[in-house]
């Protein structure tokens, strides 16, 4: 018998890779998403192609609602920003984008998922070159996330090792998207805009576009996304 | 201007007695609970009750459902346990009242609540000595909690130090009742029961009834909540 892994995901392009990667590894895969808020439902979408297309033993999808809260421009009315892809990102700051503690609260439901279905594995799709902005990104948050979860949880007691699994830490997106080509991952299932139009399209000019959009170029491969812009 | 807290009150005996603390430390306080998926709606009227007893700044309750997972008694369709007064209560075993990951989802809100409205202080009213055995209730997990905390947000990348205070780690239920009552708390408002009735007087007999009832004959004071047996 396999055993199970907890994978989070969002149907993004990292996400989707991490699925794979924990597949290919010989993991029995549960998948989990949320819907906490967002102002569309197409990364849900992306995350149930993905999850039926990979084969996953079960997919679960949570309600949390981190609105009640406030606080960010992908759960509360602000406007997300928008720039050119000339525009440089900006380096070891705060996206207007983050949400409060939100790897740490996904985290959190996905170690539950893992007590309940008798799992000591959890895949995160975060990076730390991608993503420096993000404290909840650094490989010591999640070092130290995995310190708490063994003292958390019944396997912690029990002798066991929970481990938070991160195979893209390291990654470019570039280098993300080689792994996933190469294993077989189908991107045109994901999604990754944080401002799609109503069929779903990326705008192509939000941060986290560009990120995927340069991740392929540096790849030397065409997203198979189409863009808003493209006329297709 | 005081300090914020973040105060999780589930509107039960320690929550409640937790946030009177919190308050009494010269804390402006932000009380947290949570729907999620309990099988009765008294704690969270409690809850209610509490808050607004206190004069809290705001009370968020939010929606997250555990029974998605399954895994417990409060949240799917097993029955609670009941015993006799006699009864000894099990040590150092994992009761099945035992929600997966539980302290660990509720710190993780908390921590976004937190972050919002700009507390490094969150308050949780765990004790390790009534409930040992529940893992995320040891002094040793909640200093894991907090490592993590810090490198989670942006308060610990700012170099503020975010800290959980857990005032009744080392009390027992009769110190407890005994704090609360010398600032002024008012127990009849709380509900701790697993399983009240439909006018939710607690059953007596439950797990927590007994923690309860025995706190308060420890402390030699009599529990003002009437319970269904009493014929009150």
């Amino acid at each position: 018998m396999s055993q199970k892994a907890v994978v989070l995901l969002s149907g993004g392009l990292d996400s989707t890779t991490v699925l794979a990667m924990a597949k290919d590894q010989g993991y029995e895969t549960y998948a989990l998403s949320f819907r906490y808020g967002q102002r569309h439902a197409v990364e849900l979408e992306a995350a149930r192609r993905v999850a039926l297309a990979a084969g996953v033993q079960r997919h679960v999808v949570c309600d949390i609602d981190l609105r009640v809260f406030g606080g960010s421009a992908l759960t509360a009315e602000l406007d997300v920003p928008k720039h050119d892809a000339t525009d440089e990102l900006a380096e070891n700051e705060i996206p207007i984008t983050y949400v409060p503690a939100r790897n740490t609260v996904f985290l959190s439901f996905a170690l539950a998922y893992a007590e309940v279905v008798g799992s000591t594995d959890i895949f995160i799709g975060v990076s730390a070159l991608d993503y420096s902005g993000y404290p909840d990104c650094r490989p010591e948050y999640i070092a130290a996330y995995e310190q708490m979860a063994n003292l958390a949880t019944r396997a912690g007691v029990e002798g066991q090792r929970l481990r938070i699994h991160t195979p893209l830490i390291e990654l470019t997106k570039a280098q993300t998207v080689e792994v996933g080509t190469r294993l077989g991952v189908d991107y045109s299932l994901t999604s990754s805009c944080y401002d799609p139009d109503a069929d779903g399209r990326p705008c192509g000019h939000c941060d986290s576009c560009l990120l995927r959009l340069k991740g392929f170029a540096e790849a030397g491969m065409k997203d198979p996304l189409r863009y808003q812009e493209s006329g297709a």
